[in-house]
């Protein structure tokens, strides 16, 4: 079975060539390929297949040619993932399965079709603007941090803290404390320090993330755009750009009444075969 | 650059075959392929070249044709790795670097030349008896637990507890506390309970570790050789064999007055090109 390896920012996925849908891919081996130690290791799966060979995607077919059939590390099935349409698109340049020369094309998602826009190093992807909610707080190490609530299709709490020092200082190690009854099925809790102004971004936060689920992760992209919004909003902007430095590099968020553009970089760092048999004990 | 990807137990190993010792190697690009987030993740780099070719083995080319060059995930030399002797030999016969019907050969490596034998699931290497000391603790939670000192090269402390439930139940997510005046570089802890009688093994035992510098690990080759030295020792045995059940796997060690052969699986689950520009950003 063929494979590659690709990262946005840090967040990495076993990609799978299957234009024709032919894989059978079971959640127990997507969960084997994503396991660090005995398997490939990755935080998901991309399949990349043509979205008239995928029933979660026929529908759409005349609009989008390719599907991104997501699974996350422990294979079920997920919506969406901004960095890993990122990872997915490079994929499809170098692999050849589009023209190399492609600056825009519109790809399938379970969340919808997605625009995706291509440079040479970054490649960036148009959501639906995140919804912007009320305060809310979070205990870390026993220390109170208030936040402001924002949804991305999936639930954020952005947590500003005093400078870069005090950022650095906290420990993710655990799950930051939430009100269960305000968040009922987690949240993922982003916390943000000012950074010094950059030139072509109106404003410039270094962010870290603790993931429902997951811990501590180098990146986040649905967090870095429920960040940006609500930086915006304090600013008292309504479109604007936002630079987001996480600890697996720096992720671009732009508004419009609308839109958020989400620009990173992505990169495939190894192709390859895998041996289903080593890898499932089957 | 071509690499594959091996674990033996749950340790896994980027491979790179450079028969020819052509590979500039540097500790940097060995640290980037073993990132498991921007790299291809692993424990470690075994550089599968000929002794012939590398200036550490070449005076020992007459005795092992190939010589394990092995590099922690931080980039820096080390000297041996037991459970990446095992992925090594795979590799080559898998590769056809040597024959397909090897069943004993000779390895070179940094601690010496080291037979190894070659079975259709288990690969055996045979290394030097580790020496049993004298007792210490650990402390766990604020707990203590007595243990056993055992030296295989590098430091351990070997710590029974009561049963498996008791094993299971032990947060090693941070370092056991040992006393520093009796390991001032760190000590390997591995935390054992008995296991029901198995056929084939005089001694059963359950095993978790905690790898000074690396957390928790699936698997430790070594701490598994001195977990059977105190279990025989314990047991008043001078040899016979010990069944070690770790979290990724089962390892099989047998004494004999001077020897100590360690047995266990080892498999290739990829192999590929690396690309390398994408890696390290050059």
């Amino acid at each position: 079975m063929k494979f590659a390896k690709a990262h946005g920012t840090g967040n990495d996925f076993v990609v799978l060539p299957d234009p024709d849908g032919a894989l059978d891919l079971t959640p127990r081996l997507a969960a084997a390929l994503c396991d660090r130690r005995r398997g490939i290791g990755a935080d998901g799966v991309l399949r990349v297949v043509r979205s008239a060979k995928h029933p979660d995607a026929a529908g759409v077919a005349a609009e989008a040619e390719w599907f991104m059939d997501y699974r996350n590390a422990d294979g079920s099935v997920a919506e969406m993932c901004g960095n890993g349409v990122r990872a997915y698109v490079r994929y499809l340049i170098e692999s050849g399965l589009v023209a190399a020369d492609t600056t825009r094309m519109d790809l399938a998602t379970r969340a919808g079709v997605v625009p995706v826009e291509v440079g040479p190093s970054l490649i960036t992807v148009t959501l639906p603007r995140p919804v912007v909610g009320g305060d809310e707080s979070a205990l870390v190490a026993g220390m109170a941090y208030a936040g402001v609530v924002a949804s991305v299709g999936n639930p954020h709490l952005v947590c500003p803290v005093p400078d870069v020092a005090a950022l650095d200082a906290l420990d993710l190690s655990q799950p930051p404390h939430i009100d269960a009854s305000v968040f009922p099925d987690g949240v993922n809790v982003e916390f943000i320090a000012a950074g010094a102004p950059i030139v072509g971004a109106d404003r410039h936060v270094h962010m870290r993330v603790h993931e429902r689920g997951s811990g501590e992760t180098l990146s986040c992209g649905s967090g870095a755009c429920a960040v940006a919004a609500v930086v915006l909003r304090e600013s008292g902007l309504d479109a604007g750009s936002v630079a987001v430095d996480l600890p697996g590099g720096r992720l671009a968020i732009a508004f419009d009444a609308d839109l958020c553009r989400l620009a990173g970089p992505a990169v495939v760092v190894a192709t390859g075969d895998v041996h289903v048999s080593a890898l499932t004990g089957d």
